[in-house]
Parts: C-alpha cells; sequence; structure tokens
C-alpha cells in the first residue's frame, strides 16, 4: 500500500465544508468518489483541516492509502478528470507510511480577504467578507503585533471547540490592502475552532472604530470570547498552506 | 424624466452576455427587472459594451430614463437589494439626457487574466482563463508594443462584427504576472468583436512558442485571422472601466 499526499484547492461555496457528512456535500465526499471511480477503491482521506462550509483552500492537505498502480504524480491529472470544476488536486506524492496530513502539520496559514465598500461585491464576491462601513485601515494594522506571538487565544475560540489547550504561537500576522481589498494572512502553529475567522471580525471592529487597538491585549488576556468582535463570514476565508 | 447612470459589477458565469435575449437570462434584463422592482416602470436600459456569455464586469456602464421621484444616488442601494449577489450597483448619478452609454463611451478598459499551470483553478476559477502550457512570460511581453498604437485590426476580430471600419487605437497594454497569474490589461478606444480575446488567445500563443513575437507586426497587417491564435476563453476577460 502506498501512502498519497495530495494538495487540493477548492471553492468551497457550494459545500458544507471539507468533512464528509450526511445530507449534505462536502469536499472529502468528492475527492473520495473521485478516487472510487479512477481506482475502484473505498478510501478514507485524512485532511489537514477541517473546514468550514463556504471556507475556500488552496493548500488543503489530504493524504490516503492505495494499493493502485498508478504512479503517484499521476493522480494529479488523473483526479482532475474525475472533479468537479470547484475542486482541483494542485499536486500528488507518495509520502512515508506514517505521514498523517493532519497529526503530522506543523502549521498552517490563512488568507482572510475583506472588501470595504458600500456596494457588495459581485466580480470574485463568494471569496470576499463585504464590509459596507469604511475601515480605518492603520488602526487595524496596529493590532497585528498585540496578536503575534505565544498567547492563550481563548477570547478567539467559539464554543464547539475539543482543544486540549487553548494556548497557540501566531508566527506572522500581516494586512494589506489594494484599493478597496484589505488582505489579511496569518501563520501559526494552529488555529482554534473560528480562530481566524474571529481574529478578521476583531480587525474590522477595530477598522470601525469599536474596539480601540490598543485594548487589545487586555482583550485577549480576558478570555472572554465576548470582548472579541463577531466571527467574520466564511466566503472571506481561505486555507493556503499547510507546513509539515 | 431624469436620465440615470449606472456603473455595474457582475460576475458574468451564469448570464447569457449583457444583452437581452429570449430564453436565456441576460444581465440587461436583471438589471431591468430590479428597476421595475423598485419603481414600477419597464424601462430598456442602453449598456456601454455587450459583454459575451461569461464575461465578467466591474464597471460596465448603462443608462435609463425615470420618472421616479427616487434621489439618484439612492439608486445604488435601493437597486442592489432587489438584485441577486452576481449583480451590483456600485454607482448611480444623474447625467445630462443627451448621455448615452454606448455612443457617448471615449474607451474601455478590460483585463484578461490567465492561470498558468497544470492543474485547472478552482479557487476563483470562474475569472481565468486556464492555460496547462508553461508559458515564456519575456516573449509575451515583447508584442505588447507592437499591438500599442492605431492599427488596422482586422486580424483580430471574429465574424459577425458589423463595425464600418476596423481601425482602432490601443492606447496602453500591459501584462503582469504574480506566479501562476497572468493579468493582461487594456486601453482603447473601442474594440471589434472578440477583439480583447483574440489579443490575448495570441499572446497566449507566443507564450507557447507557437507565434514569434517579432511575427506580430506581419500578423496585424496581414488583415488575416488564421494568423492570430485562438479566441481565448470569455471567463478570463472582465470589462474593467468606461471612458467619457
Amino acid at each position: 500500500m502506498k501512502n498519497i499526499k495530495l494538495t487540493i484547492e477548492y471553492d468551497g461555496t457550494r459545500f458544507s465544508g471539507w468533512q464528509r457528512q450526511n445530507n449534505a456535500l462536502s469536499v472529502q465526499e468528492v475527492v473520495e468518489k473521485a478516487i472510487y471511480k479512477l481506482t475502484g477503491e473505498s478510501v478514507e482521506i485524512f485532511g489537514a483541516s477541517r473546514t468550514d462550509a463556504g471556507v475556500h483552500a488552496r493548500g488543503q492537505v489530504a493524504n490516503f492509502f492505495t494499493g493502485s498502480t498508478i504512479p503517484p504524480l499521476n493522480f494529479t491529472a488523473a483526479l482532475n478528470s474525475k472533479l468537479p470544476n470547484d475542486v482541483s488536486i494542485v499536486q500528488s506524492e507518495e509520502v512515508f507510511e506514517n505521514f498523517h496530513a493532519r497529526y503530522s502539520s506543523r502549521g498552517k496559514k490563512y488568507s482572510y480577504k475583506i472588501f470595504n465598500r458600500k456596494a457588495p461585491p459581485a466580480y470574485m464576491g463568494n471569496f470576499y467578507a463585504h464590509c459596507p462601513q469604511e475601515l480605518d485601515f492603520e488602526s487595524m494594522k496596529k493590532c497585528l503585533n498585540y496578536i503575534i506571538g505565544t498567547h492563550d487565544f481563548a477570547t478567539f475560540k467559539s464554543t464547539g471547540s475539543s482543544a486540549k489547550t487553548t494556548i497557540r504561537t501566531i508566527e506572522n500576522l500581516t494586512l494589506d490592502r489594494e484599493g478597496d481589498l484589505f488582505v489579511m494572512e496569518i501563520i501559526g502553529n494552529g488555529f482554534l475552532y473560528n480562530m481566524v475567522r474571529i481574529i478578521a471580525g476583531t480587525l474590522m471592529d477595530v477598522g470601525k472604530g469599536k474596539i480601540n487597538p490598543e485594548d487589545i491585549p487586555k482583550i485577549i488576556e480576558s478570555n472572554n470570547r465576548k470582548l472579541a468582535g463577531k466571527t467574520g463570514p466564511a466566503c472571506g476565508l481561505c486555507l493556503e498552506k499547510v507546513y509539515y
């Protein structure tokens, strides 16, 4: 049996998320079905990140075991011929038997895109969180250094998370602007449930003047979810890369 | 009666194009229906560019006459509340009675986006032309100055165009690259039918080594459509701006 690692890109708009579930279409199910069509094997694939409904990926990673004789590099094109347009295999390779997309991961990079204009974005609109109220970019930038580093991020966690500890390390957090588009990028060793979307929502509240940038350290220390901003919409989020 | 100018953004994926037609959903029809819902008036709107099926816009312009007492600037938000997610009014204003979105236009800017990677793009995939074969960016850049200027562009015209003359002026043509994404931008005083998509397809053929950059002047002079590249896919094209 070979252990195959896939790098997967998807438009999450019409999916219930990464993880397979009854009565709703998941990305996992679509990829597993493509593998079945190709190899005749019913496999379970393990994804690095259980992205939520509407969340996108340019670098989701998953692995599965196969007895197929298809050369590992050829899975990319072969699976793409069986997949719908909104899911694409970017890379396939054989990895060691003990590689697990989720447990072997050392960190992840996400992007969060905010379209800041009164009118909702129609062009690429499924890939942006829409914020009609004018955002103060400079205030938002002031928050970044407070968030970077090792902290207890319980403030930025939705209930439903089963993580043993809420301490995480944010290696880098940037915010760039090109016209109406604000792009946040965040790299960390792990993320709590909805953590990136809550950080994005908190930055938006800072941009609107609802939260003072200088209050961010106190908000982190409070471990009080209510002091952070709203969870940002799923469509702004994209899993960019998984690090091993 | 007031003459209202609208600036319209749309994701062209599910539309048959800008222009109203029987048995297929057009952007024009969707906007006219939104105006009807808002004002009770059955108006005809005049668009600056009759974009084809699958072509997008960030700056389509259209105008219509109304007896409504709604303040002109308020049409933006009022129409957006009646429009689907893939069509958005970016701006609305009152203009002089003799303004016509199409006939008053002095020029247009289009972008054409090419995703150059073996695997098809799934993230924002509806907004890119996919080119799996590796493109030589530098060769493609060499073509730009040959195309800029005033020329007879009959070579870059699909049949079905009813234009009186095929002479057009390209004010500017640029090509930029960010990773796998190539973005062409073109500004001109007018464009023949499929002209931007044929120029993009020709640049792709240059990038693939099928056409020599130095042959572009001869190809333009030939007035022979067959010497140019294929018409690039509609989804890569976006009407960025109309100049008045």
